[in-house]
């Protein structure tokens, strides 16, 4: 089958006795020329963690890219992680929890729309054998595109029909403030607009959620404020062991962990982004807890390092569950 | 159909009408329960790479681990890779090379006979979508269990039916002779067994290939002597980019690149394998290369870093193909 595939593909781009005469030393297998899917599974007590890979942006950048740093300071981070100078490849995963009682979805993805290698949330979320319309919950960390727009398909249609949408309350006021809307910069407004396209049809159905209180079994959400307004992490926690989802507090970890007095031209606050990362992985290096960052790269779970001058992130080992 | 499948479990375990009334507590999509499989696809130049995750021994440890470090340096390093003391989660990665006229397959992975969680490779590659008999070669750095036993399966059959099995020549002249078996330690001896074990009824089959000769398009063997007599690593290069495989030169690279002095209770010549690792390692973070470790975390490559005390592994970020 694979043959017949490869041969109708090569005589469809070179004459049909050339292909023949350069079948026999291609290999049996074609190359799959593309990736495969991010899942990663752990636990933390009783509870499954199921790391779902949504994609890699890889985000052209500037001077402007950090506000207190020079293209050139940047462009040295990205070296000593050997990536290419001017582009920081920005990469998404959501994270699956499974209580027993509940799955939880912790933010929604692209929805693919962060250019052609993002979306890939659904197909790995079929990879790992669950049905979108098991999920029970999704929580939102912020309202930015690439947390909320996978919550609909193309078509504006729910991808996660059964899923209870838990957002926080301070980030809902914010991006749905009308006067702030008609305040917005240009560079602000279309992130306004899209928190619309994915929520007002469905407001009825969002839940505003405060900080400090149990919004799913054993998952609270944790002030995070400053990259957004509402901007909010989560404590998850079964049996003795827990985890920090740190959202966005710290993007590239070779840039933001190592850099942390960095402020992204992402961020609304700069200084309070600064403050909170700063807050948020001290508490984490003290505590030697583990923690899950949305734009760590794939499965973006690891342990972090007070170093000299910033911090160092420890990926997780991949290991059996 | 999940739900059904659910409910049928649970009525088997527990009292039907208790199952019944517990049911709508439950989440609809049971945990998984086991790892996804591990598969990781890269490019250099225009060869397709797929790493293959075998699985993970996690080897208990005592004093004589590291014959020049005490258990309590060994116990620090872990516990700086935040692992647990007294284990050494060792896991396996082979590599899959596809040049476009050869798919290679670089180790055997461990044939499932290194405890409970190895083993895994077989259902990688299908994951992968490879057929076993897709495979054109196998290369192999070293005759340890851990890199030849995949090659058969548990009744002793060859997993890869097509596959030319090509080997270093002194690996198979120091493990095939019968003087060295009969003065074998006990400890040496069944490795000099299994060696036997794997390969002398399809010895008419294997290639016993020498240093600086390309043995598959764009793939070289380079001397990594000293973990055992044979020990060979790769260059592989297509276009302008290359790889370096380093087999077992570095151990887990938290423990032996970060301590490279450390002379590991594997390493046959402990001596000559600590100044291998030193020229291997030295090489790759001179020419920033990227490497494949076996034993490396998986996806198992990264980019090597020389520090004031030895030497850090920079793991490549996940990324679309």
């Amino acid at each position: 089958m694979k043959e017949t595939t490869r041969r109708t593909l090569l005589t469809g781009s070179v004459a049909a006795g050339a292909a023949l005469v350069a079948a026999p030393s291609l290999a049996a297998a074609p190359a799959a020329g593309r990736q495969a899917p991010g899942i990663y599974r752990s636990k933390i007590g009783s509870y499954e963690l199921t790391a779902l890979y949504d994609g890699t942006w890889f985000r052209k950048i500037d001077d402007g890219f950090v506000r207190n740093a020079s293209g050139a300071e940047v462009n040295k981070a990205l070296a000593d992680a050997f990536l290419k100078p001017g582009i920081v490849p920005t990469s998404f995963t959501a994270l699956l929890v499974n209580t027993g009682s509940k799955l939880v979805l912790i933010d929604a993805g692209t929805g693919g729309q962060l250019g052609p290698d993002t979306g890939a949330l659904p197909g790995a979320l079929a990879a790992a054998g669950v049905e979108p319309n098991a999920i029970d919950a999704i929580l939102i960390s912020h309202f930015h595109p690439d947390h909320i727009n996978g919550i609909k398909d193309k078509d504006g249609k729910k991808v996660f029909a059964n899923a209870e949408i838990l957002v926080p309350a301070p980030e809902w006021a914010y991006w749905m403030d009308d006067a702030r809307l008609s305040a917005a910069s240009d560079a602000m407004r279309p992130q306004f607009l899209n928190a619309r396209r994915i929520f007002r049809d469905i407001a009825g159905e969002v839940k505003r959620f405060e900080l400090g209180k149990e919004i799913a079994p054993g998952i609270t959400p944790v002030s995070a404020y400053g990259h957004t307004p509402g901007h909010t992490g989560f404590a998850v926690a079964s049996g003795n062991q827990s985890l920090l989802v740190l959202g966005d507090t710290t993007n590239h970890p070779w840039l933001f962990a190592r850099h942390p007095q960095w402020q992204g031209s992402f961020d609304i606050d700069g200084a309070m982004a600064v403050e909170t990362r700063r807050r948020m992985l001290d508490r984490a290096a003290a505590d030697k807890m583990l923690v899950q960052g949305y734009h760590f790269p794939f499965p973006a779970l690891g342990y972090i390092v007070k170093t000299a001058s910033g911090y160092d992130v420890v990926p997780v080992m991949w290991q059996p569950l």
